[in-house]
């Protein structure tokens, strides 16, 4: 089992950093990564560990008038020629630096080595957030264990946020556009309906359409519709009798699931469209989240991915976004992360909890 | 391993074709159906039998003044729930009955039962038909062991044809064309270009193609130019990067592979496009089949899609496409043979042997 240093002078963050890199955990495979976060965090007498699945929570229990959470995702999407890590000048490369091993990193020397913190901290670091979201960790804790969440008064979700402060997230939906043809030989194509020949209009009119901005709190949340896959074929001479375009819309947080879901299918009312996931965004709720916003001395900014802070959001604890590394790398070959922020993130962070 | 019962009395052409839709031979798994056709033939004392990969070649040798080829292939496309075979009155149904079960059941009645032909017999059962040309069963006999094939005047090959007579082949085409954009993380899907939406105008162009025809000897080949695949796809969350549109192309005997190859690159020049395989076809050549087309007793048709008569063809060795099963039905879920065709292939061709 890989050995996580938390603690020992000179094994700073950068270094975590490229450690966590460097033990691939690519969602559904987080077995060995959170063996080793577990194995740290149980080493340290201040922490009360519980595991589920392949998460693991973290909590003082010091009786402090407030409980914070700080949260971050184990997992990374896959492996795109990018590890191991490497450190060129100021910015660490690598599969999962941005996102968001490097958060990760910050908040295991926060639990490590902030032993007496001023409000008790429950530390999360859960599994396949990358994956659908029936599979999400946070999910699981919060539905079979929700004691270890509830009970929380805010949060703080590390996904990177460029070391300022994300408000509140974007909705997220998937669903399948499922295109039918008959199937022939090749030969006698005209025998059959192609459905790849069927499914051009449908990605025309996701290549032509044009996404609406919204304002809430004076945020602009940023919407998006993306074709994510394209599927069709039986055999090389064979007319497909079925092309599936699986599409990703990201909608602001004033909509409802029901109302995004009525979107997408109005935009396709010809098509058979089949909803595979939908979770509503969390509105940034800027005036509940206390002096945190002053300690990490950054003007809030709209958080356009759907993140777990929408899960929060449901069990009613405020949370925000706030973590190092560019949030527009996240899920690229060439991500990073700068390890001034790492730094910087670390640094705020500590002095929030002392 | 199943037993085939080619001799007995009452074991006619139709139950045999039936055990051998019943014995299941997706191309690449022909193992099973070339043992049990090896043992049969290996039990026939007027057949030399020779094994190559999962291909078996039974040859009288009578000395005899002409030699004649008699092929099918014994592998078929995917099933799709048309298995086990039914007889429903004057039509067997399932996988490959049309295509082409039907035809080798002829060709192992005959192999069996004709012990004494007028011509020498050459017949060849041979796998992967159906998929990429290099893997070609008929095609590997050719490159290792040409002599049992090159001493041929004539072939019948037993592909599908109404039990009529289709001469010559059309070429076919397969190519990918690739385009390509840049991945980025649906949340921000403007920071990435997103190659399935650049691929709605190939797919269009490809919806809108108005395929040629081509007279040759009086028969009308109808070419065509079909979408058979298209992938694109990283994660549920993010953009592609790549999407491949994989082409069938059918082109008339008269057109060279360069030809045809030039023509799909000359409908996509802004588009990398990658030939995978590109095999020309036959000319239909009537002048050279002799006496045979008298005694089928039928008018020749244009065959449409590629057979391994091209195969022949380059062999120098004349040949024609007769066999049991309307060709339309190959490769579709319902396909199915009229019983009475069945028999009267079988009829015919004995006649012709006798």
């Amino acid at each position: 089992m890989t050995s996580l240093d938390l603690t020992t002078e000179g094994a700073d963050v950068v270094a975590l950093t490229r450690a966590l890199v460097d033990l691939p955990s690519e969602s559904g495979q987080e077995g060995p990564i959170a063996d080793a976060v577990e194995a740290a965090l149980r080493a340290l007498p201040h922490l009360a560990v519980e595991r589920v699945g392949n998460s693991v929570v973290a909590r003082t229990e010091l009786g402090r008038a407030q409980r914070v959470v700080i949260a971050g995702h184990l997992d990374t999407v896959p492996a795109a020629g990018n590890l191991p890590s490497t450190q060129q000048g100021p910015f660490l490369y690598g599969l999962g630096a941005c996102d968001m091993k490097g958060g990760l990193a910050v908040a295991l020397r926060l639990a490590a080595t902030v032993t007496a913190p001023v409000h008790d901290v429950t530390y999360v670091f859960y599994e396949c957030e990358e994956v659908e979201g029936d599979r999400n960790g946070l999910r699981r804790i919060a539905a079979e264990r929700p004691g270890l969440l509830a009970d929380a008064d805010l949060a703080v979700l590390m996904e990177p946020s460029d070391a300022g402060v994300e408000a509140g997230c974007q909705g997220v939906l998937s669903a399948d556009i499922v295109v039918r043809g008959e199937r022939a030989h090749t030969a006698r194509a005209w025998m059959g309906v192609n459905a790849a020949h069927l499914a051009a209009p449908v990605l025309q009119r996701l290549a032509d359409h044009t996404p609406e901005r919204v304002v809430i709190d004076g945020l602009e949340y940023r919407e998006r519709l993306s074709t994510v896959a394209v599927r069709a074929g039986v055999a090389g001479n064979v007319v497909p009798d079925e092309c599936v375009v699986s599409v990703n819309s990201r909608f602001a947080p004033s909509r409802s699931s029901e109302e995004a879901e009525a979107y997408v299918r109005g935009l396709f009312p010809e098509y058979d469209v089949q909803v595979t996931e939908v979770v509503p965004g969390a509105l940034p709720g800027l005036d509940r989240l206390g002096g945190l916003l002053d300690v990490l001395g950054a003007e809030p900014r709209p958080k356009l991915g759907w993140t777990d802070v929408a899960r929060f959001a449901a069990l009613g604890v405020p949370a925000l976004n706030y973590g190092p590394g560019d949030p527009s790398l996240a899920h690229t070959a060439g991500e990073y992360v700068p390890v001034e922020q790492l730094r910087g993130c670390e640094e705020r962070l500590r002095k929030w909890l002392l």
